[in-house]
C-alpha cells in the first residue's frame, strides 16, 4: 500500500522534525538532521516538504487543525457562537499540555520571522485568520438590542484571542500553575456576560 | 559630578544593548558588542553590570518600572482595583509603542531561557510577581454578596495577565491593526463588568 507508506512517512518526519524543534530550535535544525532522526531519506523528505518551512507549516497546520475541527464541529451541531467558544475552550487542554513545546518552537519561529521579512506573513497568516473567523462568528450575535456600544466584531475577536494567547503563554510560563483549559472556559463565560451586560 | 557621569554611562550601555538585541538577537550581542556600540569601555561595563544577564534585567525593570508606576499612582490617589487598572491599562500606549521591538528581545530571552535551567527562574519572576500583586489586588474587592462562585482572586489575576500579554503580543504581530491600549481598557472594563454580573 504506497499511499499508506507515503502517509507513514510523512508523519514520521513531522514527528521527529517537532522533537528537534522542540530540543535544538527551529533556526538549528537542518533537513539533515530531520532525515537522520526519521530514518527517512533526504530524496523521500523532498517529495513531502519542498522546505523546511513548508514542513514547519505543516506541522503548524496540524496543530491548529484540531483546534478548527473542535470550533466547527460545534458550529455544525448548531450551537450559538457562546456555546461553540465555550465547547472550542473546553476541548483544549491537549492543547495546553502540549503548549510547553510547541509553544517554544512558535515563539522561535515568530521572532526568527520577525528578520526575515518574507517568513513574516505566514508567520502571522494564522493569527488574521483566526482573527477573521472569530470576527464573522461575533458578527453573527444579535446587536438590535444594543443601547451602550460595545466594541465591534473585530474588536470583540481581539479580546477572545488575547485571552487565547495570553493563556497559552502562561501555561507555557507555569504548566502545573492552574486548570488551564477550565480557566479559559471561566473566562470566556466572564468575557461573554461582560458583553451582554454591555448591550442589554 | 561623577554621579551623573556614571548614571549617564549605565543609560548609554542599556540604551546600545536594547538596540543590539533588538537588531541581532540577545545571544548574537555579546559584552564587546554593547561596549563597542555604546564606546565605553569593558571595566566601565562590569562596573555597572556583572554580566550580560544583569543588564537585560535592568532593561527589563526599566520597561515594567513605567507600569508598576502607573499602577501604584493610581492606587496611591485611592482609586478602587477597577478604576486603577482602567488608568494602567489607559497608559499604557508608549509600551504598545515600543512593544515591536521589546516584544521580541523578551520572547527571545524565554525562549533560551527555556533550555537553560538556571535562566528559568529570571526569566519568570516578573510574570509571578505581577501575578501575586493582581491576586493581591483583586483579594480587596468586596465578594461578601456572592451568589454564584466566581473565579478567586489567583484566577481573576491570570485573566487579567491573559489580557495584557495576548494585546501585547498582538501588537506584535499587528502593530497598527488596532488602538491596542484602547482596546485594553475596553477588555478590562468588559471583564469587570462580568465578574460582577457574576457576584450580583
Amino acid at each position: 500500500m504506497p499511499q499508506q507508506r507515503s502517509e507513514e512517512t510523512r508523519e514520521r518526519l513531522l514527528s521527529a522534525a517537532e522533537r528537534l524543534f522542540a530540543s535544538q530550535g527551529y533556526d538549528a535544525t537542518g533537513v539533515n538532521h530531520i532525515c537522520a532522526a526519521a530514518r527517512i531519506s533526504k530524496g523521500a523528505f523532498y517529495h513531502h516538504f519542498p522546505t523546511k518551512l513548508a514542513l514547519f507549516q505543516a506541522l503548524l497546520e496540524n496543530w491548529l487543525g484540531q483546534l478548527d475541527a473542535q470550533l466547527e464541529s460545534a458550529l455544525t451541531a448548531g450551537m450559538n457562537p457562546r456555546s461553540a467558544l465555550l465547547a472550542m475552550a473546553a476541548g483544549m487542554q491537549p492543547v495546553f499540555d502540549a503548549a510547553g513545546s510547541r509553544t517554544r518552537i512558535i515563539l522561535e519561529f515568530w521572532i526568527q520571522s520577525g528578520r526575515q521579512p518574507d517568513l513574516w506573513q505566514t508567520a502571522v497568516a494564522p493569527y488574521h485568520r483566526y482573527l477573521e473567523r472569530f470576527a464573522a462568528l461575533f458578527a453573527t450575535t444579535d446587536s438590535s438590542s444594543q443601547t451602550t456600544s460595545p466594541p465591534d466584531a473585530q474588536a470583540q475577536a481581539r479580546i477572545l484571542l488575547a485571552l487565547a494567547l495570553g493563556f497559552l503563554l502562561q501555561s507555557f510560563f507555569d504548566p502545573t500553575g492552574a486548570a488551564w483549559s477550565e480557566l479559559s472556559v471561566q473566562s470566556i463565560q466572564i468575557m461573554m456576560d461582560g458583553l451582554e451586560r454591555k448591550t442589554s
